[in-house]
């Protein structure tokens, strides 16, 4: 929660810098080697947890928005984030609106306008990104999805919207380049897809479904060392997998 | 295009009713017996074309606002009306900017604003729809795909998108529940997604990857009459239905 100094000082400038009654929410999925969190925002007096947002400038597009707000308030920087969904309801914002509203006035306060908050989501892998204090000094965490603090306003629904929608699309579009090494196996990318799903797959099935979709390559040479029989390695194909990205799955109609 | 005084009695009102700077615009896909279209609206001097959009009332909810919006401008109600992404480039209304900047100065001007529209989209029968005149005398029509006026602003874009959409859903949801008869053969729901999809299908593989759907329930009595070999008929399977339009296909991971 903002003091009444800090809020003074963002409400002097907000009107004139931002388009009223809209913000921007990012929901940034991480995964690594098996693990998969999100990044969420304590607020500087550990009271309050947000998924990173903000407002959009009075003249930017949306996109650049979604990509300068991840950045000022949590350091991640060139992420690829997809819009999912807006959330519209009158009274989602109703907590803000309670917290701040006796300290300043109606036509001062940013605050208690309603606002629709435009949903983006991303899926990167967390290993080695560096997560910087916003400008109200908070500061961002990945946290496990099965470990996350109890989210203000809406930000448990945008979170979960967020994720059924990640899920949803596993069965339309291709997922995984930037988080899988240049060559892998196919159990260490069945593991991506059962993270994501919270569920165990058929290794035989997920074998023959993937290889369907026509967006992977197979490695001449197998992965050395280990005890076991040494598995095949695959890499993308990128022409299928970025035709997939566009189009939907091969496998499709 | 609205005269001044039209232009003067909208923005009179639109500033104390409306929430500035969002709008909705609504992509109604018909469908009947093979035959797809989509809703356009004329206005009244006949130059003019646009998908049906308007303004969020600014306690109401985005959804009901969708829902009210159609009805005002087509007459449609009860459209299941699904949002699909939210268009933000900040020239995207520039036209109506030049339009209708000369005609009232800009703090009197709602159409001098930058609009960020919602885009929602249905697919309805449109057998036997009535369409009624809008509040500036504009009127519905629905026009083939193939044979579409230029729309003004970006509502090529926005209907594109909206066509995007569409198509990629057939990979992981069920259609069809409202297009179809209670009973359907297999080669009249084929129709419907070649139609959808402007393009033929592998009748074969059509049936096979419907029935692994699960979404369907086979009639024990054949289609009577005809100079062919009777067909089967068709249902859907309502609650397997419900359950992959919230989860996806069960063919999916």
């Amino acid at each position: 929660m903002l003091t009444k100094k800090e809020l003074e000082d963002f409400c002097a400038d907000a009107g004139k810098n931002y388009l009223p009654h809209i913000s921007i929410d990012c929901v940034v999925f991480g995964f690594h080697e098996g693990v998969m969190k999100v990044l969420v925002l304590e607020t500087k007096n550990k009271d309050e947890w947000y998924l990173p947002g903000g407002f959009l400038l009075k003249k930017e597009p949306i996109e650049t928005a979604a990509n300068r707000i991840l950045k000022e308030r949590t350091g991640l920087d060139k992420i690829f984030l997809q819009q999912f969904h807006v959330f519209g309801d009158p009274e989602r914002s109703k907590e803000h609106f309670d917290m701040y509203k006796d300290m300043l006035p109606a036509n001062e306060n940013w605050f208690t306008n309603r606002f629709l908050t435009i949903g983006y989501y991303a899926l990167v892998d967390f290993y080695g990104t560096t997560l910087v204090q916003d400008q109200f000094g908070g500061l961002g965490t990945w946290r496990a999805l099965d470990d996350l603090p109890e989210l203000r306003l809406d930000h448990a629904l945008i979170l979960k919207t967020a994720l059924d929608t990640l899920r949803l699309q596993l069965n339309y579009q291709p997922i995984g380049y930037n988080l899988m090494p240049k060559e892998f196996t196919m159990p260490e990318l069945q593991k991506l897809y059962e993270t994501i799903l919270d569920k165990k797959l058929d290794r035989r099935n997920f074998q023959r479904r993937m290889l369907g979709f026509g967006i992977l390559t197979k490695s001449e040479h197998l992965r050395k060392g280990g005890a076991h029989k040494a598995p095949y390695l695959y890499s993308f194909d990128l022409e299928n997998y970025e035709a997939a990205l566009k189009e939907g799955f091969k496998g499709g109609w």
